[in-house]
């Protein structure tokens, strides 16, 4: 058998029962991305890119910035990252830092990717460097975001979307005969449960707008809202998504909360105590909303952003620059779902932390939600900081002992760029290593016919039955 | 060899020398249970079990809520948990979530019951189901809850209760010669500590009943817990036990804490810094008596109970809607034990965290402040949540890195299932593999005079000497 | 092959490729113990130990507390451990509970320290326990300080000063060409940046005798520490380090600053917010302060120290009754980060969290802040309580999943005993054995070459490198 590259074919499998079942049930399911962050413009006009450089690492100052990071760490100067180096240097550089990340993620994602899309088997380093771009970059004159896309097996994907969104790339897709893929919109109301950021009231005159709601008070807000809801829903989303940090649960009536979003609007700054009641009210707003859709809502918990501000002046947001935060309050994630449980208005729900440590008590704690529908409430799979093979095995473990890992949705990328689909081989490596270590400890029987059931289930099954997305 | 079940005998035994340990030193040792929720009653009374589902699962809506979550997060509703389907069908709800539960310790747990109290050897789900029913069934006319326990190699368990409890049925059984096991009562005054609870005076007046002590201020408390306390004492009881929430630990006076009473008393409601100095007040007092009469006390610490509270109005309380609190204060305990220690009159103590990554925390705070008896402060056994194969490894590390792992007493149920002795076996095997991988890493050597007095001890000896109850 | 002792030669080696790691490029590797606690005058008097009691376990009321807590944690009473009891005693409640400590790093350190130093190949117990005594002081007639140093392959060593000492030892040992390990002074300013102290008065009114300058307000208080640093720098101190306790960073101007220290001075009680603006301040002027000497700077967070007040009106600071605070807040350290990077003055910085959970939060932190310089952030090494197997590979696993392990500067002993040098094999073992298990996974290639430089960098040359000490 041809090794697929320099590191074998065998990469995170821990026996010949992982290899089996990776094989056999894992390797070729297609791929269910339920939440990413590509660009959908970019998918429909489907240019094919320059070079490696704009594909692998940074195009027009966006790009795959846990690559950056990781330059960073190494010392490379920022001229390189995303400064006006030109594209060869950028990926000289990179090609000197790769050889340096034992245990990265990074080092197998950049070699899969490399052997993946442009059949590369040798390791990226300084002395390869020159002859991998010159081969990539032949090779990406006929690779466009579609064809990464389509051969990557994706068979549907969410993007992730502001509710003032005309959507208009979803809709020419959802028309694009040539393209098979499903690319549906996600709903991603952050920017109006933020009262606290400065460009809230600009966003909500943009709201008034687009929704064509004169926007005079709370209650107006809700049904702008509303409004962009049902009409996501109509150009095929089925997911929201939150970004939920600085949060505490504050009981609140809509009186108060009418009188804050105005003190909002007349640019009267607000109490902290008023922040998270209008932020609680928000939330609980917005999950009834999607209850009533029969849509999933997402809650990622615990990012701290922009931690530091003189980058942040110079490259903005979503460079390279967050962090965790190590004090998520589970109590208020607690509050917010039964605020909305009791009155029978809780969505299917998947959560994520960025502090790992919280898996067990997130998991204990949807425990008590869950009713009547399989695998209603999720813990999601390792997120961001925490997508490399000891997070994963972590999530894997913590769901499986708190919870029921065959009811699992499974992997999803996160990502804004379209190489990172080789992270899906990466999880279901490591899903069928954890699996085959179950069986082969004797606690759970060879049964190559539940086994089969399980693995297809988290790597495919389980997420289009859970999403409610026909194919 | 027969194979004690389809999964074989050797689950969770990662090695030969893991096999050898197991065999020789943990399988035939008795068992201590220093904590369970078994109802005294029932032992006294010692009827059979209409059905398998009664014993195993739910019995006039109390039962093993471990095994409801389950059902809840694989969507079983809630008339096939706790509600009005028949028990058969309940049962087989349950046979069919069974297989599910890949990775989780209700998978080994239901089988290592369904082997070890009824011979059935092979997997429960909906083939099996019908005929499990009715085998388990037959058995179950002759298999009373005395027999489980006798069968199972109890030789002692020490129930909790209520201080306002007469202890009617520890008495009885005290009395009763045909049933040779220790049944102890345990002290568990959480009415009486938590102040901010509407039961509270309702409880403080059911105390004045059982006392025939009149409690017109903090100080008849003390006296009216005092002797419950010798009560308890006399009727055979060595264990308290607590169970800390929203605490934090602040410094009071007794002219205070009186006052603070009185306001409760008076219905006057309490603000969180009185709550908490009552709370501090009352844990250092009660842990003052503990030591005078020698007794251990547990702290179960970081509980988040009832969280889902339309549930909770059909079902109430410890019916699987509980949660792990991320925000215990190492802080506010450090400061609880060095009250008691200022005076000399820390008693002998168990800790444990709901949150595992408060080992660390616990086992360096509890080294400070065992003075002079050997293994005096405990980092209780994985608890809970916490108690499946990867909670019990991390317990186990974590206290062999940090305290001393040979001093340990060892493993309890805190369950309300009699079936559940079936766990210590389930633990004994994890200890005798990460003992064995110690021996095996060449970190300790291979003597097994010494491992068998280490692994005899905490499967028996350690406890029976540390609650000094003799047999 | 002989065995190096009844352990054989091969603890914490996982495999033959493990094996052969360690062997050929981490074991003969010099020593750069960049962060310790030895006693420059120890090292420059030279003077023999009287027995190994004295060696080992405590001398005028100093020594190894590691040991003393397991100890206690075994029921020794402290007689024998700081007390009056005679030191054959004191070694044989030691031997006594040797055996005990499975799973415990004191296990092997104690018999890599007897083997190491002394050729002892026996276990220490109470059988052994007098032949080792005896043996042991033999040795010890010429087994001083500087031979333990020496034999132990240490080039240069950092010790932890306070600002106002006098360094007199680092400069006898700077002009005694007879001893050619560097010992370097390291700068440990806490006691006047922790202003809530009784002592602080007292230690500015040193200060002002040692730099002889009049110290009337907070900005002559900065004069007064400048001109230390100058000093210090002068005697080839390169290094600082601040434990950072009971810490939240808030936002100050030099104003309320220099009327906090005045109120200080006066002896006025402080708000904890006023506190807390004069750390940020504080932290925030060394840092800089740091960054014009190229000086690296370390955080040590997280301790929570002298738990038990008994004990500390007995024995005093440093004894073993410290423990692990759980509640570290991740945004302060960013945002201190962030006040020093947003000049452009942030130093070179090691964080290390006593909480071992707070790894990825650190590291992900960290990626925000080092620019331009290859590793200039770093993840300490697991310091302290966590200075054990699990805890080293889980910095290990972290450091790789999230930064870059091969920029890692490695380990230090942070100890007060000669003996710790040990603990650098120990250490090297364990990233031994962690760099096999990535290319056993087909993680990483089998370059030997690369692995070289990998292990050869960690153990020694990454150190050398970033503190910029010439050999």
């Amino acid at each position: 058998m041809k090794k697929q590259s320099f590191l074998g074919d065998d990469y995170l499998l821990s026996s010949s029962l992982a290899k089996e079942i990776y094989t056999k049930y894992a390797k070729d399911m297609p791929i269910f991305d339920y939440h990413c962050h590509l660009d959908p413009k970019a998918i429909y006009e489907n240019k094919p890119y320059l070079n490696i450089t704009r594909c692998m690492l940074v195009e027009d100052g966006k790009g795959d910035h846990y690559k950056w990071r990781a330059m960073r760490f190494n010392g490379v100067d920022e001229k390189f990252i995303t400064g006006d180096a030109s594209d060869y240097q950028k990926f000289e550089k990179w090609a000197e830092t790769v050889p340096n990340l034992i245990g990265n993620p990074l080092y197998l994602w950049t070699h899969m990717e490399l052997y993946r899309y442009f059949g590369i088997t040798s390791e990226l380093n300084k002395d390869t460097c020159k002859e991998i771009y010159n081969k990539a970059n032949d090779i990406l004159k006929t690779l466009t975001p579609r064809k990464i896309i389509s051969s990557s097996n994706v068979k549907c994907l969410a993007t992730t979307d502001d509710p003032i969104d005309s959507l208009e790339y979803h809709l020419k897709l959802k028309e694009d005969k040539t393209f098979d893929v499903k690319v549906l919109p996600a709903f991603r109301p952050d920017k109006f449960i933020n009262i606290e950021n400065d460009i809230f009231n600009e966003w909500v005159q943009k709201l008034e707008e687009v929704s064509s709601i004169k926007i005079n008070n709370y209650f107006d807000l809700e049904k702008a809202l509303l409004s962009r809801i049902d009409y996501f829903n109509e150009v095929g989303a089925r997911i929201s998504d939150h970004s939920i940090e600085n949060f505490l649960f504050e009981d609140y009536n809509l009186e108060e909360i009418d009188s804050i979003f105005n003190k909002k609007r007349n640019n009267i700054s607000l109490s902290s105590s008023e922040i998270n009641k209008f932020k609680s009210c928000m939330l609980v707003f917005l999950g009834k909303s999607y209850s009533k859709y029969s849509w999933v809502q997402q809650y990622h918990i615990g990012a701290l952003r922009n931690n530091n501000s003189r980058m942040f002046n110079i490259l903005g947001a979503d460079t390279g620059y967050d962090a965790i935060d190590n004090s998520i309050s589970i109590k208020s994630i607690g509050k917010l779902l039964n605020c909305l449980e009791s009155t029978n208005e809780l969505p299917k729900t998947i959560l994520y932390s960025l502090n790992q440590y919280d898996n067990d008590a997130l998991l204990a704690l949807i425990g008590a939600f869950g009713s009547n529908v399989k695998g209603k409430m999720q813990l999601g799979s390792a997120w961001w900081f925490n997508d490399h093979k000891e997070g994963i095995y972590k999530q894997l473990k913590d769901l499986s002992a708190l919870g029921t890992l065959s009811n699992f949705v499974g992997m999803l990328t996160d990502s804004r760029s379209f190489l990172s689909y080789t992270r899906f081989d990466y999880f279901r490596r490591i899903l069928s290593s954890y699996v085959a270590s179950l069986i082969e400890n004797h606690e759970y029987p060879l049964n190559m016919d539940r086994i089969e059931k399980i693995i297809k289930g988290i790597s495919f099954n389980n997420a289009k039955e859970y999403f409610g997305i026909e194919f």
